[in-house]
């Protein structure tokens, strides 16, 4: 076990603490985590460099020149995994890009929309999860059905997210066709990334892009841990790496909020039986719905999320009550210190009622509805 | 306007209420209403037989001899409707046995289950109620996208639902293909009945029915209102009178628990943001999480729901606070007074906390998660 980075944060005996690795480019690994129960302190590891496994340039697909790698669609579908055809048809779900890339369609479901009637921000990570799990299913890496490889179960290592940043540029209607792309890279060297581009199915545009990180856990110790060898085997032959976002975000530190910096502070929110995973835990995505509570109505109304970033620190339970701070800056505010291009800009803490520990940091962007 | 039934309830102004019509067989129309903002008081009608209305008796269909016309798969095929191939290809759903069943596929996702790793009952209801909807659409009636024909949509008039029953033999886990038929038939006089069939595509055994009972109303004046004969005339095509449950629960009155008779009550429920539907008014799928708000965690971590049956008296929106009342009766104290075949039943009532109106009346069913 290497020294502790000094991203690390150390956990208490309520929940999980996730990590923030200082340093993301290149790691290891093909899946999606889950949250797990946990008990004591959890050490930590850097998260380095190392380069590397199976590096693919865009250039070298298809033989075209594409700029940024993601503009334009490479495809290779020829490559099609073979199984039970009716069965697949039902899925959507293939690899393309010389297994390199797994594409997934979706139709946009009446209760998968808002109010506004376009699918929610909690719909397109929902789908993007939906997507990461398949492709570690249909890769014959997964073991127990939640993006954990065999060699991992053996060791009983889990993934677990620590970061997620997704873009929206276009919110999809119920009824209309996404197509979502998810492929791995090295980040760092205990690290992985995930991508996703979402597009239109009709116009084939781009209208969503995301990247994540995770690290690797073990779930009885609850002790970040090194990826043994044996687990880089398995997942290297997967890395892609093809970056879609000029930044992800990583470099960027969020504030966090309190009592004094916070505008907005709704208390006494309560888990439901429903968003528990199937650890019992609140399942990642759950954590937006949280989020948004302490989000004036009138922005609601009148503004699209274009950017989230969430930064995950701490899991939670059905026992446990949250509390959700919420700041927002207009843009006159925002344009002596920031690059941001929304009409707002959000600040969120998500943190434990009882003791303020923190179990989500995020920040967001927001444009006028007339605008998307 | 023909006299208020027995069954009617006026409504304050805080939301719409929803009637239980007293006699319920057969009627008028074809899809799912909304919830949507309401004014004043709701005028009644009286709901009663008529008959007619394209009566099929499963004899006729396909020349076989099927007992209860559902437990032996009926299937015209042939007559998959025209339209975009592709598109069609991933929406899954297709008009089947001359044009009086919609059926459409589903892949139960990771985010669709529950933390027993199932679909949950809101799953279902999902899925039933996206089934639904696509019928309508697909039968190029709908006028809104939510259920209201041409006709209906000239005369502002829109679909309320009134009540729900669902029994489960078999909950699907993450993966799971399930396969749900839809089909409307006429309900007395001025109400509809659509039931739901869903089938394990693998085994094609039917692991879930469900029914329910809908009424037109103006959405201006919030009154109830008859069906116009221009109105029956397009839905009427589409009607199969069919039934898949021996009751549909109508004749059952579900007692209204109040703090005497409650034994859980959970007050401060409030309605999250992605809890509206367009019309920001609480979806009625919603209720079932609020509902399971006041069961005790060990019975829903220990037993299944195998019935449900919901009964809609009054819409919220999103500041309204809500009650959640349960009681839980086990086999014993059953078994002297009703036909239950659960180990336990439950009684919920959820309600305004501000003026204790009514808002959802329901009673359910459980088995203990060893038995299903």
């Amino acid at each position: 076990m290497t020294t502790m980075s000094t991203a690390m944060r150390s956990i208490s005996s309520l929940g999980l603490c996730f990590f923030k690795p200082t340093s993301v480019s290149k790691a290891t690994t093909v899946s999606l985590g889950v949250w797990r129960r946990t008990g004591g302190e959890m050490k930590g590891l850097s998260v380095r460099n190392v380069g590397g496994g199976g590096h693919v340039s865009v250039n070298e697909i298809n033989g075209k020149k594409v700029i940024n790698g993601v503009e334009k669609k490479l495809c290779v579908e020829n490559d099609v995994e073979e199984g039970d055809e009716s069965l697949k048809s039902f899925k959507l779900g293939r690899f393309v890009e010389k297994r390199l890339v797994y594409r997934q369609t979706f139709v946009i479901r009446s209760y998968e929309i808002g109010p506004d009637k376009t699918a929610t921000m909690e719909t397109l990570l929902n789908l993007l999860q939906e997507t990461a799990l398949n492709h570690v299913m249909s890769s014959g890496l997964a073991s127990d059905g939640f993006g954990a490889t065999h060699e991992m179960s053996l060791r009983k290592l889990i993934w677990v997210v620590t970061r997620i940043n997704i873009q929206v540029n276009k919110y999809s209607r119920w009824g209309d066709v996404v197509e979502i792309d998810t492929w791995v890279a090295a980040s760092g060297k205990n690290g992985m990334r995930r991508d996703w581009i979402i597009r239109d199915h009709t116009t084939q545009k781009i209208i969503t892009r995301a990247t994540s990180t995770w690290v690797i856990m073990n779930r009885k110790t609850r002790r970040l841990s090194k990826i043994p060898e044996q687990v880089r085997e398995e997942v290297k032959p997967f890395f892609l790496d093809r970056k879609i976002l000029s930044q992800n975000g990583d470099d960027y530190k969020i504030d966090k909020l309190d009592e004094a910096t916070a505008k907005h502070i709704r208390s006494g929110l309560a888990p439901r039986w429903n968003d528990m995973d199937v650890n019992q835990h609140v399942n990642n995505v759950k954590y937006i719905g949280w989020i948004l509570e302490s989000v004036p109505l009138n922005i609601l109304e009148h503004y699209h999320l274009t950017s989230m970033t969430l930064e995950y620190r701490r899991e939670c339970n059905q026992s446990n009550l949250l509390e959700s701070l919420t700041t927002i800056e207009t843009r006159e505010e925002l344009e002596s210190k920031s690059s941001s291009k929304g009409d707002l800009r959000s600040t969120h803490l998500l943190r434990l009622e009882e003791d303020k520990k923190e179990v989500v940091r995020a920040t967001a962007e927001w444009q006028a509805k007339s605008h998307i």
